[in-house]
């Protein structure tokens, strides 16, 4: 399996569109995302976002928040753990924490998975993005299975 | 790929049993459901819902809403705009809202992820419900994607 | 088409960990699961859960809940009901209600589910879980299908 790990926030005419803009920021806007939880099988690579084929059919895993209040400040993130057998996912969000705070949630929350299961960590990764919000502002942090 | 658009209002004696039959009142109560968003390929028919094997696992695009409280005017829209590329889908509700507001709001935010993307929009469908509750109500709109 | 039927329950550091934590009690912790609604195709058997592969993408009816309250008594149950023909399966949940009623008001609606499609109930199966959260818990019970 080979996956990518992205990111992105926007502003939009509607929260829905500020979704859809901050997805297309994380280069995942023109697919169709199918939300799955959580693990990542034996053997995953993790790439570059691939050009996807518009309206593609894409198992993600997908952190994502959104706010229509001047100032909130909005955060998501992701996170993976490898191992030498399988690995872990977890996705996470906040309005008005400190974004800092949910990137290291997001981390020890995959740690702890990886360790409940008995795996040893090979590597980290994280994704996340935070954003004030103007008028509708969306955040997005997603794992997308890519096959 | 081909897909279908179609909408449907219920009651029932619970919120689930109400979303069920609204499922049903839109031909797709006997599938199951796998929510996806809200891209459409290159080369999109839009056909009458097909007669499904029951059971059968379809991705759409669902919008959903229900309520308990006797009187409330419950309304979903789904908006889907082609082009001679690829075309885009928006889902929308509202609880005690205009139903042509909510449908109007479908089509203004399908016209801007079109735009957005600098996609000529060659035709735009909308199927969109409302109902007014009597004990437990439920609406929904979909498109659903066919294979 | 063969489907297991499953419930777990458990505590965690986090409310998200707590909720992999029940669904490695109900044994589907290592899978990627997808949320589908609710029917079951004809000559569907049940199953007990298999040993599955590390990140299999597995369809799912989840019904899951959490609570960061101490004391909170939650449930979640699934029911599935078969026929000659073509089956449903209902999710349930609740927060300081009796264990006894979300298990029966979950058979109730799959009961009404069959009764709407006009089909006579051959078996009907339960699996529910209810969990005193000391500090985060979750409940989760599910019907998975296997393939």
């Amino acid at each position: 399996m080979k996956v990518s790990i992205t990111s992105g926030r926007a502003e939009g005419p509607t929260k829905l569109n500020a979704f859809d803009n901050a997805l297309l920021n994380a280069k995942i806007g023109d697919i169709n995302l199918i939300k799955v939880s959580s693990i990542l099988p034996e053997g995953t690579e993790v790439v570059p976002v691939p050009k996807f084929l518009p309206g593609d059919m894409v198992n993600c895993v997908l952190a994502y928040t959104s706010s229509d209040v001047e100032g909130d400040l909005i955060s998501a993130a992701v996170a993976l753990a490898t191992s030498d057998y399988f690995g872990c996912v977890v996705e996470n969000t906040g309005i008005n924490r400190d974004p800092e705070d949910v990137k290291n949630e997001a981390e020890s929350m995959v740690r702890y998975m990886m360790d409940v299961r008995g795996l040893n960590i090979n590597e980290i990764m994280i994704a996340n993005e935070s954003h004030i919000v103007k008028k509708q502002g969306a955040v997005v942090a997603s794992v997308v299975y890519i096959g």
